[in-house]
């Protein structure tokens, strides 16, 4: 935790351009944005990935996320959270990116890999999941 | 909303293998899979936008996407939430994807056009959004 560079933001050891903090949660704009207005949310609880966090402290993420998203006036945007390095994470303290989409080529980019529909599959697989739930 | 797909499955006129549900949010399979787990959580209210739709009715969204994770055994994994067509959305109706990453093919596709870190150009978007938050 003490290289977290999150962590090291929130402790304020770190400069950032905070756009809202409650005791839970910080809100601070990306520096390497993959559009105008790129920010990030973040629990304050440092976690790698969504499941280390508890969920009382995530109850005010999306709130905060719908507050960016009114402050940069995007009508397109993406709400993302990234969870180890196959899924393009980079930071390990959970964030939750706000991403607006203005057009075709800024914003993030989105690769759709559509498996065909198995429905016996689907229903072995929900009755997997489903147990575990 | 009479028209609008997530809402009938709400109520049960469509059918969906259901995972969890509780009287805000309900999770289901996607059955047009990205990878295996691939699943869905909603927020029971209707609304297009993730700025439609109040902040208690968001606060179980990310709990409920944790319970998934979890069912799945997904290590690798991104929480999505689309807005807007030019952002992806297909349903209108505000839906996160937990969305497992086994292997660079399956799964979440990830395009990051990271924009050259220009501090004057943040100070001053900064500046706008921090009067506007």
């Amino acid at each position: 935790m003490s290289a977290c560079i999150f962590c090291k933001i929130i402790k304020g050891d770190i400069p950032a351009f905070k756009l809202f903090e409650s005791e839970r949660v910080l809100a601070f704009l990306d520096i390497q944005p993959l559009s105008r207005g790129h920010a990030l949310v973040i629990p304050k609880h440092h976690g790698s990935k969504l499941t280390d966090i508890p969920d009382d402290q995530l109850e005010e993420i999306l709130p905060v996320a719908k507050k960016l998203v009114l402050a940069t006036g995007a009508i397109n945007y993406n709400i993302l959270q990234n969870n180890g390095r196959l899924a393009h994470q980079e930071v390990d303290h959970v964030h939750f990116h706000m991403i607006p989409k203005p057009n075709g080529q800024e914003g993030l980019g989105i690769g759709w890999p559509a498996m065909k529909t198995d429905m016996d599959k689907l229903k072995e697989l929900f009755a997997e999941l489903k147990s575990k739930m």
